[in-house]
């Protein structure tokens, strides 16, 4: 389960130094430690898994629960908190948001990018871009941040959408809970190529190599009620995922 | 944040009983109860979350910290386990397979099927599949059960791999460690369809609409030292993927 390690690049923002938490026990090849290679991959991700510990309160170690979750979210490298923030919402009836104020948090981030079929079991993996970021949950009470953030979660899904729209209202404001996470503890880890197969099993002829697998939109599907054509931003998003 | 539901179909396995904490606090109509459509998004989905939490057997609640990784899985509805058993397997060296045995995990497993444009900021959702379940991790120890459990896990990311591959050696079963978490408690949310926007939004004449979204392959890239035309197995996983 080896990997080829990315090319680094120039960088201008300070690295990411890995703690013990986010240093990888395995594969240390694949530890990237620009900054930039960790916002880009958390600007790419759709979706992010969310995790928490249920009942981290009670003080009593044998309740505690992992809850794993997906969430949409919005990366602002500039944001307030230390390393940058990312942003993730939640409904405030929902209940989990509320839950981890001021708690830990762990928000994994997964790009599938290809499969790799090698020559014995062993050896089949994953190509991947693989971002976890460790912190403190924060609530948002500042409303020109919540608002930001807000329509920055908008963006992140359809760049330049949130200026099309109209403003959030006074009661979504209310039934929205908008949680920052610092990008100060943060690890990326890159697998990329093909199988690295034991020589003996490369000489047995049988086939290795890898697919490279992506996320593709289709075409836009407009709702029932809506007129007029694809708005560019849309457009824009679906071109993107081609 | 509404949805479509999916129409139910008949079954012929016991329906999932969520339990409070596999019961979703909103979006109710989402929720699907079937096994067989569990079964389908565990067995469609490449790469799931795994989350545990540090340090859990400490007894010190103060201490505990959620993680969440990336892992293969694999799915074997008649396995041993209550409800069947979900695998996940973890190198010995890299310890964190180690330190969840016996502990409560959370696996969630994400399909993205679309992105859904509405009028307002508020609405913007998601189109998902997305499984989640919980339950103890038991140490895969019985030598059939673990290598029909790592045969699954290739043959999930390549359906018919394992057949054609040497056995695995004696030094790879011992580096690995495999995992069974039930799928007793175990819940299905699902969202399809377009936006459900306020009347006042849609009289306003913005768009609103919905952009599916999926995992699609490339074409095979031969590893440089492969012989030979890409084997059956994978093209079909190509093909599955187009």
């Amino acid at each position: 389960m080896t990997s080829s390690p990315c090319a680094p690049h120039s960088t201008s923002l300070p690295p990411l130094s890995p703690t013990a938490r986010t240093t990888p026990t395995r594969g240390r090849i694949r530890q990237v430690v620009e900054r930039e290679r960790l916002h880009e991959v958390l600007r790419e991700a759709l979706v992010a898994h969310l995790g928490f510990v249920r009942d981290a309160g009670t003080g009593d170690a044998s309740t505690v629960r992992p809850v794993v979750l997906p969430v949409a979210i919005a990366v602002d490298p500039e944001g307030p908190d230390e390393g940058g923030t990312l942003y993730v919402h939640g409904s405030v009836a929902a209940g989990w948001a509320e839950s981890v104020i001021g708690q830990e948090v762990c928000v994994s981030v997964t790009l599938l990018d290809g499969l790799v079929a090698a020559r014995s079991g062993f050896h089949h993996s994953m190509n991947y871009r693989s971002a976890v970021v460790l912190g403190t949950a924060r609530r948002v009470d500042d409303e020109e941040e919540r608002l930001r953030a807000l329509a920055a979660v908008v963006d992140h899904m359809v760049p330049g959408r949130s200026a099309t729209l109209r403003p959030v209202s006074r009661k979504e404001l209310a039934a929205t809970l908008v949680l920052a996470v610092p990008l100060a503890e943060a690890s990326l880890k890159v697998r990329a190529g093909g199988p690295v197969d034991d020589e003996a099993d490369v000489a047995s002829g049988v086939w290795g190599g890898h697919v490279p697998i992506r996320l593709v939109a289709g075409e836009a599907v407009p709702a029932a009620d809506a007129d007029g054509p694809v708005p560019d931003d849309v457009a824009a998003r679906i071109a993107a995922l081609r």
